[in-house]
């Protein structure tokens, strides 16, 4: 069974880790159709207190590897990722380089996540910026909007790369065919946005991809294209007003509670709707960003991730290797070496 | 009554017009509350036959003033603000430019009511790129969100007049004392942004303002301030993703239904919440979104604009005048003079 896909896990990443992390690792690790085993990089000792509250003394499910230093959520992401040798976050980025383990899943702190993939995996060949992809949901399934929060500011280039990423991943992890891409602006018309755009619908509709042009801030949950692209601001602001939706919407039902008596009654009728919206606004539900552009695998979780997210996240980077989404992006960007000295 | 404040509406904008927007001007002169006279700026047969329709054949509550152009809701904005010298709306913004009016109300083609009126009212004095302040609920009563779409490319400089426009209409349209300002960015440190909002956050911070510094994409509903200023390409995206969440509910409500005959048998009861939301979320109740920083009172309303939603704006208008908001804008640009040559 050597030629099992390994996928690393951060144990020391998360709001509470590793709480949920060890928890996630035996999840996965039991699943039975798993065709992935789990390397655990973290401080032993805690692991192994984690695996005795949970009730496993002996042996545990996967491999653990030990690493002294770990990265708190709110430390300073590029210092701690230079200076940090032997946190979980680092050792495991290392093994994945050194080849000992395929891909790495890690829930810390999504800057300090970024900036050591970067520096320990590097670029992929071909991409100037790698970028974070979440899945949005929307009316026809879920769409991947990138990127979400690596790029502050960006060039057309960028914005080209990560269509491009995003078609081919897209095609192979959510297997649509000739995924739609859309550029995300303020106007439908090739004229409408803002400089970024403006030169990035040019690039666009010259390449291969399934361009299909703008598209504005409504149409993202409507399902209007498989692939959204925008810049890493205007992205992350985007993602977390939706993951703020949920929260707001139990606001409005608790005022609403208090009006009216009939509605009480009727409550408990309304966690229906609430759970599907739950399921679908929550993207730790989908397991975690994958980190597209840097040289190997590497998905980024929520802070919050339950053990089903940390489970889900696994089998995504599992099947990022498998499917070589990595290759086929390496491939799709050949084409783009004519963009050189483009804005 | 000659002192009272004259308001023009513009009946051939919006989806429908003149239908809806006739009905809101009786609305509004029908109001005994009313400190504002209404004046009807469009196509006289039109607007004659709509009153016929509404039932009303003597003489109408307010002032009509005939104009022979109408500009398309999807007409090329700047050709058609430059060229249709006799639309409702070149009309209208005239006649407040020679006092005959105080303020405009248009739910006509957006880009067209910016540029008409940029060209015929002008800048407010001290002001280098007006807004659109646009309404967004919060859990804490309504925040203003500006710009929302008239300037995709901005300076600091211009996100810095922004938040001074923001906050005045803030204090004496929503009566809020000192009104907390927010920069939308992507992390709460002063250090995390982009180009445009690192530069904006150092002008803010050394400001008069009640700055509180970088908000986030999920704090807005939160409410954790009054004001949101971001660059008019990220507010649009943002806006429009907000006004599409209601019928992303409405889809996924209807997949429950499908799926759960208990559901069905309680879902009446859902109106309750979704009512709330409705109302918290549609921007058009309350009235319209004022463009800050011309020479003049412009309310830009939706083109799907209920009778409702157009008395409102008419209502907005008059406060606007009546408070002297452009007034108090001037007054708190001044110590901005000292920005001059700021990136």
């Amino acid at each position: 069974m050597t030629d099992k896909i390994k996928i690393g896990l951060d144990a020391m990443g998360g709001d509470k880790a590793p709480v949920s992390i060890v928890e996630g690792a035996i999840l996965a690790s039991r699943d039975r159709k798993a065709d992935y085993e789990v390397v655990l990089v973290g401080d032993r000792g805690r692991i192994q207190r984690e695996l005795e509250r949970l009730g496993i003394s002996s042996a545990p499910p996967f491999e653990i590897v030990h690493a002294s230093e770990v990265i708190n959520m709110d430390e300073p992401a590029a210092e701690a990722a230079r200076k940090k040798k032997d946190s979980s976050l680092a050792v495991g980025l290392r093994m994945e380089k050194e080849g000992k383990i395929d891909g790495f899943v890690s829930g810390g702190n999504t800057g300090a996540v970024m900036a050591t993939a970067l520096l320990t995996l590097g670029h992929l060949q071909g991409v100037d910026r790698p970028a974070i992809a979440s899945y949005f949901p929307t009316e026809k399934g879920v769409a991947v909007v990138l990127d979400v929060g690596a790029n502050a500011d960006c060039k057309a280039r960028n914005l080209y790369e990560f269509a491009v990423m995003g078609s081919i991943y897209t095609s192979y992890i959510l297997k649509r065919e000739n995924p739609r891409v859309g550029l995300l602006s303020i106007g439908e018309e090739s004229t409408k946005g803002n400089e970024l755009t403006l030169v990035s619908y040019r690039l666009l509709s010259e390449s291969k991809l399934n361009f299909m042009g703008n598209v504005e801030g409504h149409d993202v949950l409507k399902g209007t294209c498989d692939v959204v692209v925008c810049d890493g601001f205007v992205g992350n602001i985007m993602l977390k007003f939706a993951e703020s939706i949920e929260s707001f919407f139990y606001f409005l039902i608790k005022e609403e509670l208090r009006r009216s008596i009939l509605f009480r009654t009727g409550a408990f009728l309304l966690k229906y709707p609430l759970r599907s919206m739950r399921k679908a606004l929550n993207y730790a539900e989908y397991g975690g960003a994958p980190l597209l552009g840097v040289d190997g695998v590497c998905i980024i979780c929520h802070g919050k991730s339950s053990p089903k997210a940390i489970k889900n996240a696994i089998k995504l980077a599992s099947r990022m290797v498998r499917e070589k989404v990595n290759e086929h992006i390496k491939e799709g960007l050949k084409d783009s070496n004519q963009l050189e000295g483009e804005k």
